[in-house]
């Protein structure tokens, strides 16, 4: 089969594959019918992860590659002994995090931290870029796709809304009436923008440097936009919302600029969920912070409202579609790559590649 | 001043008062501009509360009627001298809970059951039905108007939706995707209709017997309705939902038959949220429900979200002007209440009574 | 093997069954070092669960009877060849639930109403009442056993604790300095006497009309006690903790005279925590309840608390071991439930049975 | 009267100052019988509060110095027409938080920034280190103390229990059988020792410089406790609690070196509590804790567990008198000052002021 292959910095190439097969007895393998690429594989790609490496030699003593990905929709193609929930031929989203559901982790619903899983797909096994796709776990961490589910949209539930839903909006704790800051309009800072709106903030302002994606939000529900280049950000938020700040401010960037932003305009009381992945440390100012009453969140998605998102959605007045901004057929993943690669100047948001 | 006043069971006029006057200095008087009636009225006035008259001559020795009245809109006319949160001329809704924040249930947000105030407007006092309204609790029991909010919508804010809202939306729990069940569409139905939408339910199923009222329910966000007189209600919302049955249920009528219906098709680790008032005991049917890890909740409002209400509902898309289906001048209470008692034929939910 | 068989109302045997084997790839078989007998089995034995035989029939058209018995600890024999989180030869303590971890329900730690399994042990599969048993989902619903906690102790931790922490303490809600009323002191009231205790009320009234019990629920940490036969429950409860009543009322009997004195007796705002098994309905006083703010609760343990309930009493000064009052050899398990079906004069709480 | 009166940086006077008097309607005025000192008044004393003469000429155009302290119990000695809840004759704690409970943060509970009051005590109007203070809405801010409450255990409840035990314990989430670390065994770090307790945690670790706290610490309650100068810290809270770090940390001191222990050995899941006042930005970890899924927070003491904790407190087995660790006469004032600064000396923990 064919397959986007990491096999170092700099270095990945769409190329043939064996095809997975079942290893142990709670797999399923699934034939992927649609999949996306993720700022993480960019991250990947650039040499960010060398464990990925490091571990494969540990583990097995040689290296041939990592396939990527973590995310897409698929039908199940085989299913090991002990999968009872679902079966060959059902159709799928594949969550981008494995959970064994048994650990002490999994237990508390942190399956993030699964002790035999976690993200791994596309990064300490082989992923979702190819035709078929083994997935560990595959009672727990695959998901029935309904019949009145659009399928693109389904596979913004394999990472992109349930990360923003869950780290952003729950850990954020947006409720009815409230004012919400995003920094960052990529795609998790648009998926807070679109999942947010579930629980009916009164104002959601978001902040990017690309006008292209601020007009994006403003047609996804954004009541205000800010470009960091218009002049200083905490000064117009105050314009907009008052000199306390935002009830909740979510960081989508992973910088310290957009920590800083975020630290700059939440109110006494509120909270600031940070879900960017973030490279280096960041000043937190205590000394203005300690008496403020702030909740400060940070994670990695546990996908425990992947179901509750599918069931929303399906109801939603919002358009999700807005955020799947170019369609490809799979055997253009190396295209894809490109045109998400640069997304400053082709728009691109989230990419869609079919399996022809 | 022109008042609408309880004098006994079957006996209400409309007739002459004197002016109210502070006389705590935590009071206001207000000058109302917008008032309604409520279903507790009409149960006042049929004689449901002879406490009112019992109490009164008890504390004072006399009785002279009670004005009615919990509801309303209007200007601050005169403030005592504790009063710093709101001055004279400010636009108010008047909150139909009076609270003193001091006492031990008010320092838990149980404001219901304040010790020195709870719902007295129009009952323990005279209410709102007249032209001025004394308001204990000034800085605690006012919210100030601002000029965004349409004055109707504003005047549900004093007693319908912040019911509705918290005794059945919150306490029932209502999230993304859920399914609810409304037993009833009267005016805290509607209530419960319109605030579940805040929080993206994916199902909304409205039963009543008037086809009238379920028509409005559609209109106004209901994906399914259902009257009892076309066959077995649980049947119904199982074939809507399936057989475990809802994730909330919401009772906002007040009679054996509507609490049944709850209790038959809430499922199990669902919640039913009891916001009728009701008259006479109900079988509970712990030997299904015992093991069925259920959160049954009943209450009297607290008007604790009602700020959250007035914020949420200045942004929201939903119209919640179709809930005033009925206008009069204040010189047509005594019409107005006519049109509201015989709502099955008038087809009135909330009726507005606007000094001219 | 040896084994405690139901073979129908009113009969139960002691006697040879073939030692269970792995079916699936998740199961677990269990050497028993330590049962005890429940509440449920006597009900079993009594003939209130007919469905056991008839389900049996339905599904594999025999009937050899059903060994008893939910609880237990004992060292893992072997395992099916998907379990990864326990080995053979690990102690481990049986969880009365069985959980999938993969269904619905599971995914949101409903896992009492889990859809493939449940209470299942000792009920429609064999259970703990034997020398070896099956049990499935083992990674999930065997819970290892640590060095410094005492294994009869342990033995708590299948059922009786967590059932009366999760339905009574949790779902009651019980914090510092409250007020809590428990009505029953048999094994599930006694659980919740010592399991509120990690929460620190100020005040725990337990009632029963067994003083022998009432002495050891003062021993084990009740502030106070009353027998119903000394006078009126609801008079004796508002002399303690005045007129308002208790904040959390914990049901730990089954029956409507308990479900009464609690209903009767928990303040506005407060909690009714339902964990008695019910036979039949009963009479809610909605008419003077609907206004006063009540949650009330029910439900089957989730057993999602075990590992906490574990931790909590390994360093609790609280002594758990006065639960357990009778000690037998399994061979004596006949004798066993004999003492424990007339505890009212034998004075048993929990009996333990150890295997020789 | 007599009171110790703040004049500037390094300048505090033991001096004569008129009795205060209502000027609210909603004043009450007190009569001190026991006070304290906090560490905070050492700071005002070092000069860290500029703002408390900046201010006061602001509003007043003069300056005449600031009479110290927030912490207080008494008798009430005055109230002004609006008081309801005290009377003169009450016994009272004083709360360190002055609330008005009618603006928009105290109506969310969010006492702490309460935009007419807060902590003004001994800060912005005058304190409580007198024979006579002023205590602005007298019904929100005394509370009530009853008979069987030891009136200096009451004293710390003004401040450092409600402090503790809000921001640290409450915000951090302790639940029974957690890991906590507290990092500072000053009055707030143990305030966090003795009410975390409430919870029933498995493990507390204690850690501080000072041996002679760590001695108290341990017969407080503490498992474990930790002096940074035996090594690493981090390291020797792995080996207690292993490799994954505490459920919850309590950051009790304020500076850049306790802030970091905190956030290098807290659990993926886990809280972080800072309650230390801290003067300088720290270095926040993000590029390793954005993927940990923790809870950060801050704040100042809401004081709205003052009464739950003044019920917990009166049945729990704990000796609260050991934070008290020197008794002084009222005139004495000026030595309990010098022998609370030299705390690493004299022992220090809390120290009381008896009125003669």
């Amino acid at each position: 089969m064919k397959a986007m292959v990491y096999h170092g910095a700099g270095d990945i190439r769409f190329e043939e594959k064996p095809k997975p097969q079942i290893i142990d007895p709670t797999d399923a393998v699934i034939r992927i019918t649609k999949t996306t690429i993720c700022g993480t594989d960019l991250g990947i790609w650039k040499g960010k992860n060398p464990e990925i490496e490091t571990v494969a030699r540990e583990k097995t003593g040689e290296w041939n590659g990592r396939i990527l990905g973590h995310e897409g929709v698929g039908v199940v193609e085989a299913v090991g002994d002990a999968v009872k929930n679902v079966k060959v031929g059902d159709k799928v989203i594949i969550s981008c995090v494995s959970k064994c559901c048994s650990c002490d982790n999994c237990k508390q619903q942190l399956y993030s931290h699964c002790r035999n899983g976690g993200w791994i797909l596309g990064y300490m096994i082989d992923g979702t870029q190819a035709e078929f796709v083994r997935t560990p776990y595959a009672d727990n961490s695959l998901i029935k796709l309904p019949e009145n589910v659009d399928e693109e949209v389904a596979l913004l539930l394999s990472d992109a809304l349930p990360t923003s839903h869950e780290i952003g909006v729950q850990y954020g704790d947006v409720s009815p009436g409230d004012t919400v800051f995003i920094a960052g309009a990529g795609p998790v800072g648009m998926g807070a923008l679109l999942t947010s709106q579930l629980y009916s903030p009164a104002t959601i302002i978001v902040c990017d440097m690309d006008d292209n994606r601020l007009k994006m939000a403003k047609a996804m529900g954004a009541t205000h936009t800010i470009n960091p280049a218009s002049g200083d950000v905490a000064k117009q938020v105050f314009d907009i919302v008052g000199a306390d700040g935002v009830d909740v401010a979510i960081e989508a960037v992973g910088v310290p600029a957009t920590w800083d932003m975020c630290q700059n305009i939440v109110k006494a009381g509120g909270n600031l969920a940070v879900v960017g992945v973030h490279g280096t440390s960041v000043d937190f100012k205590l000394e203005k912070l300690w008496i403020k009453n702030l909740k400060i969140s940070t994670g990695l998605v546990n996908t425990n409202t992947t179901e509750m998102l599918l069931k929303a959605i399906s109801s939603s007045p919002v358009d999700y579609t807005q955020m799947l901004t170019h369609h490809f057929k799979f055997s253009e993943l190396e295209k894809a790559y490109d045109v998400f690669k640069h997304a400053a100047e082709t728009g691109a948001m989230k990419v869609v590649l079919t399996a022809e």
